[in-house]
Parts: structure tokens; C-alpha cells; sequence
């Protein structure tokens, strides 16, 4: 069942990137854990303010592209939860870890990191 | 206290990569939790025995690299800690997040991954 919420949780993220949805991505981040960013070729960005003003940078002022994901699996441990999954954006492949912890009744990210695939 | 004890086991992380001791990164990896790990370039590597074998290709049948890290840190969910670091092997610069989890007493890894940064 938590696994579905968290699952749940990790698509809103990809409903949001393709979507472009600024305010909802800026939900989707940790309030008051910590939280940190490393967006492929990027340095790792740490920090809300800074991490969300990268996902402005991305959502709003980019050209995101139309995002794909599958092969998705779960390790959770307690209040945390580590979600893996294949990012797909046109022929390009990306593997992604996205890190949720529960604040409240509600999981949100606290970490994203994507990496290509080679070809 | 606690982000001491996971900043050792990081560091015992990286002194068995360092030295091509795999009995102790066999040692280092959760033994009940789930595993996952994603090399630089790599497909996603699920289950134990599938990740080890591919610390085993690197560490004895490969040609490790004499690595090094800088910038560390942590964000810390419960039993549950992210260490993010950047990884120096010799010119290339990597940014590693590496996920631990308490086993009995003791912090265990349960994801590494790593990724190329831009020069």
C-alpha cells in the first residue's frame, strides 16, 4: 500500500516535469528536510531555494522535453524511499533515482539524480 | 554523532574501492535491505549477489583508479542516510550519492551511484 503512495508520488514528479508545472514540482519538494538536486551534466545543487530555482530554470524558462519513464522499482526503509526508474526523453535514456521521505501524511522528494545510459 | 558513524562507513566505502578490498565491500553492503547500483555509464545493477559481482569485476578483474573525495555530505531520514560526495579519479570529477540504512547496528550501503561531471 505505501508503495503505491510513493509510486503515486513519483509520477506526480514526471506529471510535473512534462507538464511544466512549476508549483506543482515546488510541492512536491521536502519543506523542512534537506534536500539536493543533480540534474544530468549539472554540479550537485543543494538547498530549496536553489534546487527549486533550478526546476524554474528547467519548467519554465527551458524547452523540456517530453518525459518517459519505466522499469520502476522501490527500496523503502521506514520513512524513506528510494525510487529507480529509466528516464526516457525522445532516443535519449536516462537512469534516475528519485528520494522521498515522509513529511507529515505525505512523501516528498528530497533528492533526484539522472544520469545517461550509454546508447 | 550519528552523521560521524555514516561519514566512517562512506570513507570505509571508498578505502575498499581504494584498496581492492572486496571482502570488506562485500562487508559494507546491506545484507537484508533490497540493493541497487548505478556505475558511471552502466545499466541500473538490482539485487545483492548482481551488485557484488560487479564490485568484483572492478575491484580484483579490473584496473581501479586511485579515488579520492571531496565536498561531502549528508542529509539523514531516521534510519536512513544520503551521503553525497564528489569523486576525484585523477582529471575526472564524478558526483556520487551514496544511500546507507541501519542493519542491526550498523549503517549499510543499499544505492551508489555515480555520474560524470562536466569538465
Amino acid at each position: 500500500m505505501q508503495d503505491e503512495v510513493i509510486l503515486e508520488a513519483n509520477n506526480a514528479f514526471y506529471a510535473a516535469f512534462r507538464q511544466r508545472d512549476y508549483l506543482a514540482m515546488e510541492e512536491l519538494w521536502a519543506h523542512r528536510t534537506p534536500v539536493c538536486c543533480y540534474h544530468p551534466g549539472w554540479p550537485g545543487i543543494n538547498g530549496r531555494d536553489e534546487v527549486l530555482d533550478s526546476w524554474y530554470s528547467i519548467l519554465v524558462l527551458g524547452d523540456t522535453p517530453d518525459i518517459r519513464i519505466s522499469d520502476t522499482s522501490i527500496i523503502r526503509n521506514g520513512n524513506t524511499a528510494l525510487v529507480f526508474c529509466t528516464e526516457h526523453l525522445g532516443q535519449v535514456s536516462l537512469i534516475a533515482t528519485n528520494t522521498f521521505v515522509v513529511e507529515g501524511d505525505t512523501w516528498r522528494l528530497v533528492h533526484h539524480q539522472a544520469a545517461h545510459l550509454p546508447n
